[in-house]
């Protein structure tokens, strides 16, 4: 890819955040496609915008061209104008026509690009297509913020697997509940809302049988605005009562995709037949190697072969400790709620047999923040 | 206290911010006395500046009035000048003659108090003195900063208990070692800094015989500038080697402070004689009601009675938990590494049998920073 960095000014970087901008408003609608955000500037003046709104609807750059140059004949009033985009254009026919042909139709000049597709098999692929066809095309505009946009498509587009969110809410003293188990609610309205509008921009929320149990927990989007992530239980013996929430169908929910249960070979015939009658979707899975719950990487890959591209893991102490120990978590979303209950507690993760520190599980890139009258600490692993 | 918030300008304030900086260089220093900074102003200029250096020196009015009527003979270079003063000027004979009096004769017009003396024995008389001379005050200026310059000033002196800080460092699940005990170093080198410093400005450092014997921590400021806090152990049954770190005598010790041990009656007769020989300050305390440990109250009593004005509890989770559930902390210094252990590491906070959220022990106030890549979370109890 053209690095270019010397020729991107000032004024490139403020369109490549508008751009930015505009993907935003896409994120968390578009999966299992990217958000995408397209700017087209003509004697140094905006004169089209255009964004990615969902799968299956006209690609940013598609639609911030089309609203100039339709209906304007053989003449194309964007000719000699600069494009800037926040992903490299497609140039293989999907569900839309190839951008990068849309491009060189409508006479642009310029393109200035945030980030090179992803996905190795395609990658080059839009730029070389616009360089042969005499465009200038400038790299690496704000490249972090660019990729930044979209680390389940990242993850998934080369992997298949989706992106794993584990998400807690625990006291000080990492504690998720009290020793007679009473959780709710640790943290405060504000970190729950933030929650809330997490699950909002995630395809499907994991949890285990037990904190369905114990909790009965909806896991929709209520406090904030966004369809509901699919509700996905592992519960190897498939104990979660069919009438709790998390396998009810809900208004919201995204795509009509419906509520899931991973459960192990052991599971009643019974119980499966009824839960399949009740619109659940049952899936068998693999058990956990020396452990009673199922498989996780496995139960990760049926879901991306389904086309999940994100997940949040809003478990107990211990599913937590085994994702973690399986090592299949991308971000972190502490909440801590300036509160302590002491060691009889409900642990936040459970026992990870971690003899050294050294041998710890690190979280990288953290950034914190305060929510309501709690801290959220944000990592990557 | 003559509030008239209504007289004050942003003038007022501009100047008392330059006293509250000068009085923060005296923190850590003044102990048992206040942290106090003034400022002179006449015909808007600031024409002197002075501030508490340490117990038994100049106070920081005083001082600021002497360096500009010293060897003026009788006039006074002063007269119709504003004074800005963290803390109301006292008016009774200490180590140094009343404020009140070298106010009043400097001709000084106008006085700007930060707070209040917080010793309701004395406070308000020296506003008193003052108004009597016909000089006006203005109270409340920046109050709620003033006052936050000396919590352990203001605890003690109405209480003569000293004010407590408990510091923790934890992982993110809140535990300070792994299974097998590694506890060094669960926090980075700026968050060890950061301790050191805040144990130059505390008298004691309390910890238990239990952490001196598994880690033999020295206790001592070494990564910052300032003077050791005498070191306590508290240790029942008086099982902590001789020769552990906390125990010797360093150079750099405040007051010449003896390390002190508080131990129960049952406690071996040769050991005790032998620590004092070697400089050790053994102290029988109050066994602890339905615990095995001392009584804290009894302790923080005693260290009061001996002017320990604040002190900083560095121990493990039992001695954390006593202190808590006893309710005896103050101010709460919470420094969470990025790291995660799982339940089956080390608890931060021993068990304190909370069955209800309702019950749970609630941190107010919380400020948070990140400190290199550790998050410090503080706050009040």
């Amino acid at each position: 890819m053209p690095k270019g960095t010397e020729r991107i000014t000032g004024n490139d970087r403020r369109f490549m955040r508008l751009a930015i901008g505009l993907a935003k408003k896409g994120v968390g609608k578009t999966s299992p496609n990217p958000a995408v955000g397209a700017v087209i500037v003509k004697d140094g003046r905006v004169v089209s915008k255009g964004w990615h709104k969902k799968a299956g609807g006209a690609h940013a750059e598609a639609s911030a061209l089309s609203k100039k140059t339709l209906n304007a004949g053989g003449y194309s009033p964007l000719a000699g104008a600069a494009l800037y985009v926040t992903l490299e254009p497609c140039r293989h026919y999907g569900n839309t026509p190839p951008c990068t042909e849309a491009i060189i139709r409508a006479g642009i000049k310029r393109v200035f690009l945030g980030t090179r597709d992803p996905n190795p098999l395609v990658s080059g692929k839009g730029i070389k297509a616009l360089k042969r066809a005499g465009i200038e095309v400038v790299g690496g505009v704000l490249e972090r913020e660019c990729r930044g946009l979209n680390p389940a498509f990242n993850k998934f587009i080369v992997s298949k697997m989706p992106h794993v969110t584990l998400k807690l809410a625990a006291t000080l003293d990492g504690k998720i509940a009290t020793s007679k188990g009473e959780s709710r609610w640790i943290t405060g309205v504000a970190s729950r809302r933030y929650v809330h509008r997490l699950r909002a921009i995630t395809d499907a929320v994991i949890t285990s049988g037990k904190t369905v149990i114990s909790d009965d927990p909806e896991l929709t989007v209520r406090h904030a605005h966004g369809l509901n992530p699919m509700r996905v239980v592992l519960d190897s013996a498939f104990k979660t009562p069919l009438d709790s929430k998390v396998f009810r169908r809900y208004p919201g929910d995204r795509d009509g995709r419906l509520p899931m249960v991973f459960i192990s070979a052991s599971a009643a015939k019974k119980k499966i037949e009824k839960a399949k009658g009740l619109g659940i979707n049952v899936a068998a899975a693999t058990k956990a190697v020396g452990g009673s719950g199922v498989d996780l990487k496995s139960v990760l890959k049926t879901l991306g072969n389904m086309g999940v591209t994100s997940v949040m893991v809003e478990g107990g102490g211990v599913l937590t400790a085994s994702f973690l120990k399986d090592r299949l978590v991308d971000r972190l979303f502490w909440f801590v709620s300036p509160k302590i209950l002491g060691a009889d507690a409900a642990a936040s993760v459970g026992e990870l047999k971690i003899k050294k520190l050294g041998a710890a599980i690190e979280i990288k890139n953290i950034k914190v923040k305060k929510i309501g009258n709690d801290v959220l600490i944000e990592g990557e692993f």
